[in-house]
């Protein structure tokens, strides 16, 4: 996948129309790109239906496993923006396909570190999940003689950011990892930071899955960006080339790099994580086909 | 440091009077050495109390940072265990020492993910520390608008096992060490699980360094085992060459690698969390002078 590519450009008015005009679905990240933690970024509602009204077809692909396809339609809709379910592409919907896809034992069961997304979407895929929000409150006794049970069903563990992490999520997770025979380590992603809320970032999936590496010395399968899983999925669903995909987020180590894997097209919008100096320091070796400073200059440069 | 050794050797009664001859100072790992959680392993004071009588200095280094040296004193008197506070040396206390020698500005605060021990040692050697268990019922909210603030002069985060690690620690020494200019990242140790109860392993502070290295995606410096921070303590105080020091520990990874690096002899034990076949598995690099099955060897074979 490493084909020589041109420099970085500049989205601009000379060279925006050619983009549009050869990309047939524009895939979207999210946080930083639509909406900085609940608020909407300027101007995209307008340029997502401008880009629907060329007939082009757009998915929405976030490593956030905090929420399920439905609840993030939810936030979509009320920010105004009308998309279906089955655009949405994020990383717990991706764990939950990865064990479809594997024919995960539906007699096993599933720890999760991680929020409410990952078991609704495992509900939804006709798995057993365990943990999550419930063990928030959980609470560890190092004392003799306490033995700290785990279910010997577990056969994989899924972690993904985890605003409730504790020790007792942390030794249950460990410990179906380096007990249990076969048990399935799974990342939703690896992000270090993201904007959480919208003044500041916070410890991402990168954090909670980087603790569990730490105990178990296991490196898990990481099913959301970069990782080429969930591309398989939008190439079966929407019937189109990569080629004929551009990928637009903010982060080049997930978000250019998912779309470069896989032979997209790419803009960087530097409305989320990373800066400009950042982007066109010598020591980046990861070099969109575009950027920009927004999601909305693609209609601003496109009618001026 | 890696010179050539000769093979592993069973301690026997053949071979242990020439190592205790040749020892002036034991230094001995705690965890799974001298204790499992709360309980004593069988025969360890009478073999500190022989060594003591054929007058070989006895240090106890420990990468448990939950402790101060005042509290693991009294830890071993309640275990019926005489030892004197100076002749402790936890990682706790390497953590306030690594502070103290690299004159850390008093006027400087430390932030702690991690227990009581590291907050009392960095007391004793007069610095102030934030965090630790005051932060462990502390809890954050995603909401928009709500900015996390946290001490901009906090100059060091000092990460080590944590047994209430939450989302709210994570934020804070994140946030130190990604935006106070100059803050360290000191880690008491990276053990992936420990001895935490006489029953089972949990996860040690390797799961809540990882945490940290996973966010800040920086490295720490390790002041614990294998470290050789410590070392210079011990040469320093009992004034013994290395050479002359026996390592006894129940981990190839920190108690006898340290050990190693240090040029000191060293005794693994089989009591804590290193079995015989992983020992001698050829996938194992880690080669201690000798091993046995557990501390209480020493006495039984020098005078059975």
């Amino acid at each position: 996948m490493d084909v020589a590519r041109g420099a970085t450009q500049l989205l601009s008015s000379q060279n925006v129309g050619d983009l549009v005009d050869s990309v047939e679905a524009f895939l979207f990240d999210c946080d930083g790109v639509i909406w900085k933690g609940d608020a909407l970024i300027d101007g995209v509602p307008q340029t997502l239906d401008m880009l629907r009204s060329k007939g082009k077809k757009l998915v929405f692909v976030t490593n956030n496993s905090t929420k399920s396809r439905r609840q993030y339609a939810k936030k979509f809709h009320s920010l105004g923006i009308s998309v279906n379910e089955d655009e949405i592409f994020c990383s717990s919907f991706a764990a939950a396909m990865f064990l479809k896809v594997n024919n995960f034992p539906r007699e096993k069961k599933v720890y999760v570190i991680g929020e409410e997304g990952i078991l609704e979407e495992l509900e939804l895929a006709g798995f057993t999940g365990l943990g999550g929000p419930e063990d928030g409150k959980k609470t560890v006794q190092l004392k003799p003689n306490c033995l700290f049970e785990h279910e010997k069903t577990v056969g994989a563990v899924v972690v993904g950011l985890d605003q409730y992490i504790n020790y007792y999520k942390l030794q249950y997770g460990t410990l179906c990892i380096r007990e249990n025979p076969g048990c399935l380590f799974i990342a939703t992603n690896r992000d270090a930071v993201g904007h959480m809320t919208d003044l500041q970032e916070w410890p991402g999936a990168g954090c909670m899955v980087a603790a569990i590496c730490g105990s178990t010395q296991k490196e898990p399968i990481v099913v959301g960006k970069p990782s080429p899983f969930l591309m398989d999925f939008l190439v079966q669903k929407f019937q189109v080339s990569c080629s004929k995909m551009c990928m637009v987020g903010d982060r080049l180590d997930t978000d250019i790099l998912f779309g470069q894997n896989a032979g997209c097209k790419t803009l960087l919008v530097l409305s989320g994580v990373t800066s400009q100096p950042t982007l066109l320091d010598p020591s980046n070796n990861i070099k969109p086909d575009y950027y920009t400073n927004k999601v909305a200059d693609i209609l601003g440069l496109l009618e001026p």
